[in-house]
């Protein structure tokens, strides 16, 4: 008997879609509208301080000549451009110092994406702040649920994919959809046509393309829904049917972390922010590093050597040494860990090239060892000092700043918000900006926050 | 010992990039100087043939909104737009009646999105035929050989994965690469950035999406190239490096196919082209159905059966029944022994609705079981009808028309040309373009063939 033609979507692509389509503000939880608001605070604040960049300059000086009509801001840069390109470009601002959010189960970073295409819908036509919240919402729930169903062992989801970059487009075509008010069908096509374009893999880490992953993702998100809004069709069966998405990116998905208890367990919750403008496994070796400088008062060039035991992830990722640029600091532990004990603090002008490229942070790098241990989870570690004088200083980090069991408040959000705006736009616009994104649930028109961050 | 940074491109990288870099027209053997001629002039007519399908129309109202400045033509639509849209729509129509080319061993339709790409920065830029036609054979070259890399059994590429989607990037950006005259460095950006959207697999057969992927792909990699050529990097380890192209599409890739031999063996002599317009493991079937109906005046009414022996491609593929509408149409073997036995004929009109939706196409379909055989080569197929009246006819094809051992001539190529061209741009315009586009090589401004293509 010969194969039907699919008509009909799966059992699990109804479920997700009926429950977008259906999904309103008033039906989310206190906490989850609260967590997306933060998601929101926090990624906004990233994309005005990666917008003067220089691969954001780069991006859009080399697109420019091909961008369309002055439809959406270029956020921090002072200029419009169509959606498509301002999303592309935001994205990319967001993303730039390795400084956005983080669902360390499912592994992504969930939030720029989704927020940026978002966005540049919102200056198209007027929304509002609670619908645009809920479709950042909703975005982020498929974003990370999309991702934890490949990241399944022996998938090579985990590490060899780029899960932002392969999952993040069809989280914001969803985010679109839902501000567009796309019925279930054209919504179910909008994921289809953005799952086709998915795309992404974990050697362009540590490269300019490591960002643009994500705002490809961003950019084929708002064109898959503004061609389903048109009546562009994909197959229904694109997410659970033979040959497609997951199949071809998992060996076993687990389809109930896709579409079990939608509704009631919501990924947004553990959504984390991060503290530190780098991979996010290095995160809990800043903080050991930083609470020996601080506790021991460590003059840095006592130091004999420090030994580190990492997360069996940390190592995967970021067991790199002598970067030799920005981008490759973004994933070098070694780096990390000459700069906050020289320095005292891990900051963005910790990642940049003076500081890279530091004779003292280079040399310093030579007296660091460390090694995976399965012990270690990912939000933790162990770090060993030992001074030149023989004294030993051992840190454990159970939970690292920012991680799920140790979140960010929203006093280190807005704090992290002021240290990527400040520069950018000044200190009384910056915060001021904090104040309005903050307040965002609030506005009668989220697109007036996008040109006043212009 | 922590891993180093990748800052050097590995072996195969280094290999593909010098040669295309170094490679000149004259260099080229006249058998594939003439087959690149022929590559192109199937798909100008394909592209020109597909400009005013409903789809293309979809896609480009759709996204023209985001559409920038006019510097490229959209074939046969009598507009033009940025060159990123532009290539996008022309790429989309040389492949929405699935009439285009094939490239069988690598399993990919290979000119549309590199014939797009170039073209649309044809018109940026005055590119004489001979650099027109060299960047195309590139780009034709590494598109195969990629293909062919990741085909390698028990890949999934040879079925899950869209070989054109994830692939035609790559080859889009070589091409634009070479007319932008990037050096090897950049060529590299190029195809780094190219390589991490590489993207699409199978289930968007008979959808909209189908001819959407390869779009994306020429889209991608002039995108791709304009980038590189402003700076914009990529890891040089994107393609063979951990966590690469070929790590994460492959299991085992096969090195040789993508590297040995470049400049002595040439893809493009293994390119063919459709003569009709469906899914091309469907064409020896059709051949047989056409030649049986020819050879012994077969009266449809008559026909009691029809019994396929049929490649497990063709199986694997097009065994699907009962096509709803001219998508579906595409991969459905049984519309087209229905309509080729009740026609005569396998034009694009036994594509479209009104055949596929004709009563008696539909009903004989319940004549014909089609079985698997694997003996049967995929340019072959066995196909006997019984009559009502108890008499037998065999047809056995060895080699289909289009297949790489029975090739199209010149003559059959400019047939299909103008079948395309005529209801588009009208008689004398289709014969002038036909003539023009087999004068490529002698073109000042290959530009100037897409504007009067307009």
């Amino acid at each position: 008997m010969a194969n039907a033609f699919v008509n009909a979507p799966g059992e699990i692509t109804g479920r997700l879609t009926d429950y977008i389509v259906a999904a309103r503000w008033s039906d989310l939880p206190a906490a989850v509208r609260r967590e997306a608001l933060r998601s929101f605070v926090n990624i906004m604040g990233c994309t005005i301080g990666g917008a003067r960049h220089d691969v954001v300059d780069l991006a859009d000086r080399s697109l420019r000549e091909f961008a369309g009509a002055p439809q959406a801001t270029l956020i921090g840069r002072g200029t419009k451009a169509d959606a498509l390109h301002a999303c592309l470009i935001n994205c990319l601002a967001s993303s730039i110092y390795s400084f956005d959010d983080t669902h360390a189960e499912a592994v992504v970073h969930p939030a720029g994406p989704v927020a940026t295409a978002a966005l540049a819908l919102a200056e198209r036509q007027p929304t509002n702040g609670t619908d645009f919240l809920l479709a950042l919402a909703l975005g982020i729930e498929v974003t990370c649920r999309l991702s934890k169903a490949i990241s399944v062992p022996p998938a090579k989801g985990t590490v060899a994919w780029s899960q932002t970059g392969i999952t993040a487009g069809i989280g914001a075509a969803v985010a679109a959809a839902k501000l567009l008010q796309l019925d279930v069908m054209r919504l179910q096509y909008a994921i289809g046509i953005a799952l086709s374009q998915a795309a992404g893999f974990r050697v362009m880490h540590a490269t300019m393309v490591s960002s643009l992953m994500p705002a490809q993702g961003a950019q084929t998100g708002l064109r898959a829904a503004a061609m389903a809004e048109h009546g562009f069709t994909a197959s229904p069966a694109a997410l659970e049917g033979r040959y497609g998405f997951l199949e071809v990116f998992a060996d076993t998905p687990d389809l109930p972390a896709l579409s079990d208890g939608l509704g009631d367990r919501f990924e947004v919750l553990r959504n984390t922010y991060k503290p530190y403008p780098c991979g996010i496994v290095i995160h809990p070796i800043i903080d050991a590093c930083l609470q020996l400088r601080r506790e021991h008062a460590i003059d840095p060039g006592s130091i004999a050597n420090v030994s580190i035991k990492a997360s069996p992830g940390a190592m995967a990722l970021c067991d790199r040494r002598n970067p030799q640029n920005e981008l490759q600091a973004h994933v070098s532990l070694y780096h990390w860990v000459a700069a906050t004990l020289l320095r005292g603090t891990a900051r963005i002008q910790e990642l940049q090239d003076p500081t890279v490229r530091d004779p003292a942070v280079m040399a310093f790098q030579d007296r660091v060892e460390a090694e995976g241990n399965p012990d270690i989870a990912a939000d933790a570690s162990e770090v060993t000092v030992t001074l030149k004088d023989g004294r030993r200083h051992t840190c454990r980090i159970e939970h690292c700043i920012g991680s799920a069991s140790n979140p960010m408040t929203d006093e280190q959000l807005t704090r992290k918000f002021m240290q990527l705006a400040e520069p950018v736009v000044g200190r009384a616009r910056a915060k001021e900006l904090a104040e309005r994104s903050w307040d965002t649930e609030a506005l009668a028109d989220t697109g007036d926050l996008a040109r006043a961050a212009a």
